[in-house]
């Protein structure tokens, strides 16, 4: 049957690319419609109970500035909190929250019934409805048939999904949920690019069975407690509760290896290829075999459960094998295996068949996001929904795709390594990703991207106020440091000795001071002889605010070089090669360079420098080529 | 592999059944398993959300009066608590809950995660362990065999599941989850006496498009507010919640009617037999065709959520009906549809292949419990739940079944309706099945149960103990009513007229004048001017205690005789018939008779008694010859 309301934007499955994927469409103001399974499982975490850590927490802080989902409900449901890295530079801090699953899946649910434009729907989508190589709807395992304008895709590992626990395998998305089997036979029939991934899960254990008083206690920060999202407080998170540390050793070791001839990944039996960063147990063993012992982290699985996460034994090795390695590690001789750890194998599709946009290149309005495209993480894919979202919104509308610059947002580096480089393993984010990891910083994502973001309509307006507000600190409190002046006389000796080290030798401006390597801004603020402006009130600015002021001059010639040095790639990074470019028309270029051109067609010369095997000679031929054809177009990016 | 650990009892399925199965074995001192496909969807409601209600709260009060789980964790998580019938005799008095289904799986797994001699495990089953006729564990998806000595298997209505909206149908345990079809399959050839049976839901409502403004408003007992528990209070209750009525009319009963030839249930598509007493609307519109209205009750799902479920219109007519009947409701024009409205059928066993313990008659150690002995409700499958769980238990320390006796509670009289006279369709409670239901209260199920449940070791110390506590005040203030005299001289008029209508003519104890049809306990403890006695604390007594002793004083005569009938009975009933009875020796019994007897093998006469076409003729033989071969031996029932 046909469903009569239109919509303007369908977004297919309720993991973490689809769940922000529907909000940001709706924010947008577009009719949109989700559709997954099971209302039960939005928001699941299928594997760690944590969100954030080292370059996927800038991720979750530019969802966050965009106005989306996940920072939020991880503030909300966040039972430990810590800042990773925070003796390192800010650029690779990294919030890091452990999560009750139970207050997660709740807080997002909670976002997706209240809001406005966006529609629930349960039921199982069996198939893409494409008229004239446009995407015209989707038709559910009930037959029904519903049209729209755009449609996101993002069924994460359920499409063909196979588990695997040591040579025992069957289907499912998820262990206790179906595959999506029908969707991925509609798919295959379209001949996108495909191939199958791999990823995996430790063994969960019986908390009760755990004897915590021989492992090392860790908590989280308590002083200041972090905070996810620009529009979270502290006074959000739940209880809080401890991780614990031991360790494997030598005898879990040799279980293990008494293993492999029964290992799924070691006798070839699974296809995919697994996360390099997010190995097994089994992997690890295998590649630093000269290591006698890894550290495990027992990650608590929420409040009112007994449930603990062992990070670090994700493995897929036979269950006999599975406890006795459990049992073989310190504290956990008596441990009980809830649910078995297991690998599952699934269909992804070549990100290189995507616009930057996400849409896909071979069906109009049709866009993947998430663990489809070959990443690995609840963040990536969140930010990839979020992407798609937007752009799918803006296709709707007829408005020019978003792209946002590698310079401007982790977004932006992860969807081009995606769409130009694919993926030969499932990608994670990291900040060594970034050119620009100095200027792309979690305590700046909203400076990067509010602004962006309320322009296209996915800011509230509530969010877009608080943010001015806090820019607006920003800039008077910068410009009230770089006016102030401290004169040598104004300054005590013990003073002088206390805050700077020691005396100062001339006038200089708080701005000035601020950037020797010892001083604070607070310790700044703590000068008592300084009068001339309102410290006191300032002192009390947002710490945020302080947390900016202080970043920005203590950086500001780093950051000034890294500037100059986007700007000179930019040039290049937007110059539009056409669609229909002719390779072969370019002098000088190898085959090999001109194939990867013609197969990956990138849309800017930027992308195309990034393609493996295209040499910055080639660059400079294309240059050199598409400023005699008088081709020198810049591809906008919408800001 | 071979799980290294022997299990006392195995229970396969965490719903209602399995939950309260595993809780209770664990209870009794058994070292219990409990494996299900998922820990998410643990006490999960897969249908209304409420439990209890008229002939299913007798079950709620006496799983808890047996220290179960049901009627606590409904105290925790109902969001509107009412009594029904409540201006009629205490017999037929029924609680009901609106349960918040979040709120009710966290009450569940709390209980389950914190049961001392209880494991979980999250996999599929596959496939009985059967050696010599006897259980002996079982084996899962995963590859895992688990040894134990009982097996409780309590798959619900996952066993080959199929759903259907209109002509359309697939695979599925419930809408959202996986069915179980290897463990059907395997079930198969065990050759057991099977069918199908079927039941369905209605769909579900965005709370946002429904307009309650022109419905009326249900709002739950305030005054007092209903606990279901013993060990409970108001107190554990979360916010409360109204429910809204509204109708069905001649458009909706026309639209319905327009789409019967699509219906899976009127074109032959559903073999499986539907519940007659919770019909779907399509049903209820062919059946009554004369009626033009039928109320729905919009009934919110939950504290944190916008679903709502419209009880009465279950169906699974196609999804274009669905929304149109959806939308012909007063208030319902612009709702949305969340989830479809389906139907499942689904494998269920002949519960006369059971004993009177839910113990396969065929395989010993294999107990059978819930939706797949031919019952429906959460409630029917809990007390089966406890009941089958409870003898697995016993049966692993080779204590004889306990068998409740059709006199002592509901659940009695719900097992020997199943294993005497099996079902022809969804079997559900109602108080109207019970010949002894004046004896039978909800309010009376610990004084009926706990003693024995504290016996058999299913009953907590502090649950006993409040037990005791209040058994005893109940004889003691039941003692002073009978030994309280009030002399008219004692008695101004003014206090007699208000309290018992007249003037009294001579002495009467409390007791007497209790008995008096306008007279009730409370009335008469406002009476000022009897001394003698502490009535001012008496007063204070808890109000279930008062309760008690105005009932059992004000039904005492229609008690008493029931209790009388009840033993005359109680003589036939358990009189055994032994296994190898040869019934073709019991002379002038019909051939008829003869071969139903041979066929489900009664344990008593009192079952003979009740299978269909046992005349009390034929049990009259049956006594003679019994005597005759002086095989009067008397079953014993647990005490
Ligand atoms: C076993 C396992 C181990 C993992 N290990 C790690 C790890 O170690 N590290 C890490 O970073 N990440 C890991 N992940 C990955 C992480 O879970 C995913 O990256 C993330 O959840 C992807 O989000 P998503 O939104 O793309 O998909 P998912 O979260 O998988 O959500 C997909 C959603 O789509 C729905 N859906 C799918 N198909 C259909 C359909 N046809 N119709 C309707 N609904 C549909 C599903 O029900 C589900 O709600 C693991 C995942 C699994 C399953
Ligand atoms: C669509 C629908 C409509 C219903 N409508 C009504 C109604 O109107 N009125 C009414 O009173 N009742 C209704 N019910 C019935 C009610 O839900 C059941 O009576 C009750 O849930 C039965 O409890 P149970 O414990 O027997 O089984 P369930 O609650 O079904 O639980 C079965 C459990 O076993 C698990 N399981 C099954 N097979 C396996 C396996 N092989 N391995 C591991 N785990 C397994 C499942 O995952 C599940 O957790 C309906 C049920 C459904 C699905």
């Amino acid at each position: 049957m046909l469903y009569s309301i239109h919509f303007d934007v369908i977004v297919v499955g309720g993991g973490h690319a689809g769940t922000e994927a529907a909000l940001v469409a709706a924010r947008m103001g577009q009719k949109t419609l989700l559709i997954t399974h099971n209302f039960e499982t939005l928001g699941q975490l299928s594997c760690n109970p944590s969100i954030g850590g080292i370059g996927k927490s800038h991720l979750v802080r530019e969802i966050d500035a965009l106005g989306g989902a996940m920072a939020l409900a991880a503030d909300c449901a966040g039972i430990q909190f810590r800042v990773l890295n925070s003796s390192k530079g800010p650029a690779v801090r990294a919030t890091r929250a452990q999560i009750d699953r139970v207050l997660y899946r709740q807080a997002i649910r909670f976002q997706l019934e209240n809001q406005e434009n966006l529609s629930l729907f349960q039921q199982q989508v069996d198939e893409l409805v494409i008229e004239q190589g446009r995407i015209a709807g989707v038709r559910t395992q009930g037959g029904v048939e519903f049209r729209s304008s755009a449609v996101v895709l993002t069924a994460g590992t359920f499409l063909d999904g196979k588990i695997f626990v040591g040579l025992n395998s069957y289907s499912g998305g998820r262990s206790g949920d179906v595959p999506a089997i029908a969707l991925s036979d509609c798919l295959k029939e379209l001949n996108l690019p495909q191939g199958r991934l791999k990823t995996g899960t430790p063994p969960r254990i019986d908390g009760r069975t755990i004897d915590f008083s021989v492992m090392k206690k860790q908590l989280g920060d308590f002083d200041p407690i972090p905070v996810f999202s620009l529009r979270g407080n502290a006074s959000m998170h739940p209880e809080q509760l401890p991780c614990w540390i031991t360790n494997t050793n030598i005898e879990t070791h040799d279980i293990i290896r008494s293993g492999l001839d029964r290992s799924p990944l070691f006798t070839g039996i699974i296809e995919g290829i697994g996360p390099r960063y997010c190995p097994s147990i089994e992997d690890k063993i295998h590649r630093f075999s000269d290591r006698n012992s890894h550290q495990i982290f027992l990650e608590p699985e929420g409040l009112k459960t007994h449930e603990y996460y062992p990070n670090g034994i994700s493995t897929s090795l036979p269950f006999d094998i599975q406890i006795k390695l459990v049992q073989s590690i310190s504290g956990l001789e008596n441990a009980h295996i809830l649910r078995p750890g297991y690998a599952i194998e699934y269909d992804f599709f070549d990100p290189r068949c995507l616009k930057s946009s996400l849409e896909t290149r071979q069906i109009e309005g049709l866009f993947f996001a998430g663990q489809i495209n070959g990443t690995t993480g609840y963040e990536e894919a969140a930010a990839q929904g979020l992407l798609a979202g937007i752009n799918a919104a803006r296709y709707v509308s007829g408005e020019a795709a978003w792209i946002p610059k590698r310079s401007e947002a982790y977004l932006g580096v992860m969807v081009d390594d995606l769409v130009t480089q694919g993926v030969n393993e499932p990608y994670r984010m990291f900040t060594s990703r970034a050119e620009y990891r100095l200027s792309l910083r979690e305590d700046n994502a909203d400076m990067r991207l509010t602004e962006t973001g309320y322009k296209m309509g996915c800011v509230s307006e509530e969010q877009w106020i608080a943010f001015e507000k806090k820019r607006e600190n920003i800039a008077r409190e910068m410009e009230r440091m770089k006016s102030t002046w401290i004169h040598p006389s104004m300054l005590p000796v013990k003073e002088a000795e206390r805050v700077i080290g020691k005396e100062i030798e001339r006038e200089y401006c708080l701005a000035d001071l601020l950037k020797r390597p010892d001083v604070s801004y607070d310790s700044l603020a703590s000068l008592t002889s300084v009068s001339g402006g309102n410290w006191r009130t300032e002192k009390e600015l947002d710490k945020q605010v302080r947390e900016q002021v202080e970043i920005q001059i203590k950086y500001a010639g780093y950051i000034e070089r890294q500037t100059r040095e986007v700007r000179r790639q930019q040039y290049y990074e937007n110059l539009r090669l056409p669609a229909n470019m002719d390779y072969s028309e370019v002098n000088a270029l190898s085959i090999e360079v001109r194939q990867k051109l013609d197969k990956q067609k990138p849309e800017t010369l930027g992308q195309a420098s990034r393609i493996s095997g295209v040499t910055p000679a080639a660059i400079s031929l294309l240059l050199i080529y598409l400023k005699k054809q008088g081709l020198v177009d810049f591809a906008e990016t919408h800001e």
